[in-house]
């Protein structure tokens, strides 16, 4: 049977869970937000209260205790670190506590639906769907079955996603990565390589990629934004598995051991704020030029 | 010596040569222009003139006759098919024509300058000097030394890169497909393996890249626009340097079978003109949505 989406539980007060929260909350639903940290709670509420309407901010409800809503919701988002023993726990714990045709669904950037789905206890009700960062102001939301989700689920969380004002992306399949960060991560890989390589520079490289797509962020400039011990670590996972080399992994490394993370720590491949590739002149100033 | 770059000859009137040409004259620089088919020249002529004012075109000069110019240039830029054979024995007949101190380039997307060299018997004046095709409208032009490129040859080539006002990008050494090009092969490289495995639509691919870029083209748009036969014929030649999987070149065959090569043909991964990725609600209308 179709189910409406009316109530959304995130679970989750970090980066993402604030931000699905807001996008929510703008569009007149009703959100209740649960974090094991009373602390994280009221820092994302009082985050997501600054940024709403007076109307919007009183249909945000934050709890601790999930036994006390469990029959309020027709949608759980988990969002919380990105560790599959993490998520694959706090499913079971989700499973005992709501009934069986509430959707749970996962917003993990790279592990797969299938590697979770039997600890939700309700495989057709479960599958991944994967906000962007609102970094590239993206309004993609991906939506991705694992092979027992379903079509039901997939149309409940298409229509829920538009009437949030977001773009529904549904894979046919499961895919480490989605289609974006699949894409995303080979120019990452390729743009290190030619700097490992000795080709060119960083700065360069994102020349190049500014100048010609004339998009106003270079692939280094993005790793800084995406935080570089991140893009460290899903390396170092893609290279297990194949699916990227381990060079990445040891580039990124040596700026990390430095302290070096991006702009969470004011530095990364640029300083912040105010990095080099904001400069209006950044284009026409490559740093391979020999002086004239 | 520095050598001020002042008229520049362009061998070879196809859509490079009429581009680059068209650039420089822009820019009140006096070209000369050489095809060996007499119709190519006045094709390539006419169409540059309704692009230029009077004045600019009074300063356009077409030729089939090399030696009746060899004293008159300071550059010579080779923007012939991209064919090894053909090119080497090119920079061989012009070095028996020109003056010793004539900077020799190679406008080459894919093959490296040392490749040739020898062959312009003025190997510290030649180099690669890569100018973008105008479809993403891209203001850089990679300047590529090999090993035995002479610095004013590189500086020569940069100061005249500004005066026709472009951004010179100055590769530290050879590379095969400069940076962006490089970066963008393994773009397609992911693109057509998220299809191959059956993940996402060709369409939802470029979705997935628009939604998330803001670039008004996906990867399969910019194959349509670079035309499908010269990306399999670039896959093949990388395929064969293990630089990329043969998958591409497997699956461009296909269309290139169907004589489906992209905008020149009105058909590649889209119809054209108008193809659908240009329509206002693309990114709202992805091809995997189950109907609602």
């Amino acid at each position: 049977m179709l189910k409406e989406v009316k109530r959304v539980l995130i679970i989750g007060s970090g980066t993402m869970g604030e931000q699905i929260a807001l996008q929510i909350l703008k569009n007149n639903y009703t959100v209740y937000l649960y974090d094991n940290s009373k602390d994280n709670l009221f820092t994302c509420k009082s985050k997501i209260e600054q940024n709403t309407t007076l109307e919007q901010s009183e249909k945000l409800f934050i709890t601790e205790n999930l036994t006390e809503i469990s029959d309020k919701v027709d949608l759980v988002i988990e969002t919380v670190t990105e560790n599959l023993k993490v998520k694959k726990e706090l499913f079971r714990k989700l499973n005992t506590l709501f009934p069986k045709e509430v959707i749970f669904v996962t917003n993990t950037s790279d592990l797969l639906p299938s590697w979770m789905a039997k600890d939700s206890g309700r495989e057709e009700y479960f599958c991944a769907y994967h906000f962007h960062a609102p970094m590239y102001g993206a309004d993609i939301v991906d939506i991705m079955p694992h092979s027992k989700t379903s079509i039901d689920t997939i149309k409940s969380l298409k229509i829920f996603t538009k009437r949030i004002k977001l773009i529904p992306l549904v894979l046919k399949k499961e895919n480490p990565g989605y289609i974006y960060n699949t894409i995303l991560n080979s120019i990452m890989d390729s743009s290190i390589k030619l700097v490992i390589k000795g080709v060119a520079e960083i700065e360069d490289v994102d020349r190049a990629w500014m100048g010609n797509t004339g998009m106003k962020i270079g692939p280094f400039g993005m790793l800084d934004l995406i935080g570089i011990d991140t893009a460290m670590n899903v390396s170092i996972i893609k290279a297990k598995k194949n699916i990227l080399s381990y060079i990445g992994a040891a580039f990124f490394k040596k700026f990390v051991k430095n302290g070096k993370l991006g702009i969470k720590t004011g530095e990364g491949f640029y300083k912040y704020p105010n990095p080099k590739y904001q400069d209006e002149n950044f284009l026409r100033d490559a740093k391979s030029y020999l002086k004239n």
